[in-house]
């Protein structure tokens, strides 16, 4: 059978750049599908580093203006792999250019620039996702099939945190390549929208909406010389961030991250305590889920670690991969997204999260942010 | 050498009166001292349960009537090991009878009994403690000789949750043994008295105070039938009680408390983050403290697992017991409070926490309480 | 009710007279039975010792000649805590003078002294026990309830390893107090009588009888000074001895001990491998059962871990302490045999291990010792 | 810079054809070199097949005659994914043809033939390697790197284990593709080729070479039905293989693998004991390494669990992935090896482990499976 192509223009060559590229490899080889995934160009405002890139990872083409690669007809779908400020701008011009789009999260810079976004992908009908790529880690994904099993009763408590120790040296400077994310301009938020999103992403999959929040953040270190100007400056971002609050269904939250937390590296933890059961995940041990189930007999109950790499379709999509026992790693979740954004084209059901599932954290991360501002607890507004 | 005679009067006998009678019997054994403690008398309303445990755990006498108790020439401490709501009343009378005072912990139903409380105390000039047992097990007090000796640098974040899952089923009672934990007349407050209380006074131990907090409460079982009244009554203590703030040196605090977390039994957890050091520890695994020292040598860093049992200095309380690589169990921290008490008497150094020290955490409770009634921040007032 | 008395006489006065007697004395606070034990004498060659000995752990009463403290009518039963060299020769006093022994592992020097001992008793008619502790730590209780339930199926492998570090430094002496251990003369063997007696006391009541063995065994610093004499003497115990062979229901045994395992202080592991199921547990964490469950449904199968506290009939001896998650420590597995043991008298069920019982471990630790001389496997002898 | 192409003919395409094949796309992205690795063409009996296989990974074309494929001048490099009993024939005639050959693990059926294949090409001078992937492991590689810096001292233990539970069920069939390896024509042995040989390899590389093993082997399924003729067949493969033996160094081994330990699905294990430190590692989570180190603070000294996942030149090969936190999977040191075998090709010195390298794991193995014969201590012969 000849497949249709898939023809990706990806803008943007950092470490979301590469992440995405080896997704879009890989991807055929292990989740066959109706698509040719072809690596069609590549763009980046810098022609030497756009080439280099697209040699490394074989794009068959370069361009300097993103504008131009949208406006490519060979182009189907556009990846967004720039700085948070960009986003709404490339995605309503790729909408309207018909192009489906691949936006890396978080969505926008905030729920209003958000809603202009979902409005121009609904109005332009073209397939979208935001790559909130820790939903398709097998482990997190096995944890939403037990939830939506209903095996947990009645939901009382959801935790989780994303610890990082990166900017504790104060000498670190701030703004340029990797270090955008440390400036307000380009980053929007800190902590709230580089980690805590993803938490607000699986809790929203995994325990439905949060109603309020109540928030505190902090700036440990106050200043710090600009990469590009060498000046000091001030910084704006959120170092920390932490909130409790309710979700719909009555349960508590209760959240937080930090690039301050020393001995941590990418530690993102959840846990939700339900009725019948409790389920706990850590990015660390990535191929591992926490459960006990108090139905199981009373005197052997307890913390159960499923090591989740069986190559059989009890653990999500393991049986593509290797033997039972062995590890795939991070890169894999991205694979697992491309993967089901294909089979979404073909079947007619989207993969999520779209830009509509993804405002959703935007409007969360809003209202967090207004609280911390305020010091008052805050209604998370409806999408 | 004669040793002095340490005559304890028990007031109470569940689950706290053993596990304090187990220690003063324990402590000559294991951490010779200058005094010879005497279990002299027991005290309960119901003569015959008051008879059965003298028996059991060879108290000398008993009485029924507390007053008459603390009356008692030959009692030197009086021990409260009742519910709450009935410790400042007979912390009073014992000071103005001249006796020292072992109170249970938290200390009071508030901060203005307590205040009373350390009034009385300081007024008569008798020795006082109160039972944050937790500060004893050797992992804590080795956590807080790294703290003291400077390893952790500027502290940035101080996480502690108590876990537990024993109230979950709406069937259960209130009130009565051991259930007076659910009874707002005989607890004062819920998880945040019984639990946070615990991970409060650790946490300004090692920390510091904390100077504001915003919190939330909230009860999951609106009503119970009481256990002695027989009829449904409504239940005004806290379910669960999660608050931030932040601590008078910079550091944010995040702490939590439950009993509805299925699958932990009494999982204290707490996490201080430093710039040099973190350091964590699990109430589930009491004889282990992890630390993560960002001075080791960058390609081996890691959180090191420290197994706290050598029979040397090196690990508090240990060379008293058995040899290296054998565990003691919750109840030896009682016996170490015991042995630091009567150190206390000898040196003249009071052992900590005293009631003054203990003020502080119900003053923290306040504030956490009022916090969450007001959905306000609330500083804590100080001692 | 009155009690009967058990009146104890010990002998001995090192880290497992302290044991011991601290069993004793908690025994009949937490596990009443008919019986009250009652610390009536204690014996050591040296006057004074035994007197500070007696002081400190409540003994009534001195005696420096084992003999006299036997002969004593008002003994009921002596407890051998010496080194190995004298379990057998105060253990056949004893019983010819109608004693009941409970007696400190191994038992015996090997296995032709074992039956000598056996016989004693048997022809004496009078309760006995070997001190293997292990076996009443409440996961290992647990673990073996599993097996008798008959979860596991076929067994095909059972593995188990005690590993500590303590002997690695050269310069260590040999003999006297605490290092007994060293010499030949006062412990017979090194590792093997000393840590795989536990491996395979456990062993042999999990799974039955050892068939055969090949071992191998190691001396890794060939010389030390003793102690007592200062003169620079040959080692000639086991620094090291590991083994394999197999079980009579045709599983395959691996063990392996040793003093030279760098960072593991008293780490006995123990592992058993079943069609449906298989068990494994560590005395460095020995509140902690794993268990794997085959009949587990396939997407949830993991490593589960049984924090072994609960407060109920479930988990073993646990009801009779704390509340759930409070764990207890190595100390209390004596206090469990104490109280088993007097319950057998209750019953006429006599606790186990009886000397007969402990006879089988000399008998497969004869077999290694002679496998790992002749470099040949060995069948162990029938008891 | 132009690169030499690196042009490969691969000869099979089951799970190690994957495996390395996967490395081979990915290398380059992540590895840049000298050369471009070209998939010229794959190899299999069956076209449809072949051609599948190609199709789905890239290859440029098929042959289904593997000495076609080793004779096409098109190809520099033949990768040997077969049966072990090819291994040999196959890898003499690429040597004979001058090519590069990368062999699947283990190197032979046994030492005398892997003597003839050193011998093959050695004479022909062509470069070698052998699929011992798990060298490249990060954590491996970084316990390797810190044996190297001379951190163990003297070293008195290593112990590796391989368990995993896919056979126990007496149902399955051996036989065919996938279960090739229970059918002792095809794979020589059981899990001591299959698994041992890792364990093996690992252990010579880290502590140098063994002397000699006592070994024991049991088959616990005596007889399957083969999934080719139908027939029920005897199983003379080993089913699990136990062996201890002594290092030229002086440390003891002790070696384990089995298919019937259920719960474990690929649990290899391996520790090192040395005077000043200990090491241990298990593939279950081989992002971490664990090490405990006697130079550390005596009170802060402990098992450290090191996340080997910095992006930075401590943890090898990880500066070319992701950022810290983010753990690599399995497959990855395979796409390791290839870079070091290119890399080889570029320095003139070649990756390890080279086929005279993987000869003497052949020699250990021979000597294992004697010895389990003979029920005999086995030296093991010099390469």
């Amino acid at each position: 059978m000849t497949k249709k192509p898939f023809r990706v223009g990806m803008i943007g060559y950092g470490f979301m750049g590469r992440a995405h590229t080896n997704a879009y490899k890989q991807v055929g080889q292990f989740f066959p599908s109706d698509f040719q995934v072809i690596l069609k160009a590549a763009c980046a405002r810098d022609a030497a580093k756009a080439q280099v890139f697209a040699d490394q990872w074989g794009y068959e083409s370069i361009e300097t203006d993103w504008r131009k690669l949208i406006a490519r007809p060979d182009i189907d779908a556009v990846d967004i792999c720039v700085p948070n400020n960009l986003h709404a701008e490339m995605a309503i011009v790729a909408a309207a250019a018909g192009k489906m789009i691949l936006c890396e999260k978080p969505l926008a810079m905030n729920a209003a620039e958000g809603r202009t976004m979902v409005a121009a992908v609904e109005a332009a009908k073209v397939a979208n996702m935001v790559w909130y790529n820790y939903r398709r880690i097998p482990a997190v994904s096995l944890a939403k099939k037990l939830i939506d099993e209903g095996r947990l009763g009645k939901v009382f408590h959801y935790r989780a945190k994303f610890l990082q120790d990166w900017t504790i040296n104060a000498e670190l400077p701030q703004g340029g390549q990797g270090l955008w994310r440390l400036d307000a301009a380009a980053a929007g938020a800190g902590v709230s929208g580089d980690l805590l999103a993803h938490c607000i992403d699986t809790a929203l999959w995994f325990n439905g909406s949060l109603s309020s929040v109540c928030a505190m953040t902090e700036v440990f270190v106050k200043e710090r010389q600009h990469a590009l100007t060498g000046k000091m400056e001030q910084i704006t971002i959120d170092d920390a961030c932490t909130f409790f609050g309710k979700f719909a269904n009555g349960s508590l939250a209760n959240f937080e991250s930090t690039r301050y937390a020393r001995g941590h590296k990418a530690q993102y933890t959840l846990e939700i305590n339900g009725e019948n059961m409790s389920i706990a995940w850590d990015l660390h041990d990535l191929h591992r889920l926490q459960i006990f189930d108090y139905k199981d007999e009373s005197k052997i109950r307890g913390w159960k670690s499923i090591h989740v790499t069986d190559n059989s379709p009890d653990h999500p999509y393991m049986a593509n991969w290797w033997v039972p026992g062995l590890a795939i790693g991070y890169d894999s979740s991205f694979t697992h997204q491309v993967a089901d954004f294909l089979q979404g084209l073909s079947t007619g059901k989207p993969a999520s999260p779209t830009f509509r599932d993804a405002l959703e954290t935007q409007l969360v991360l809003d209202a967090v942010l207004e609280s911390a501002k305020t010091h008052q607890w805050k209604d998370v507004a409806k999408a």
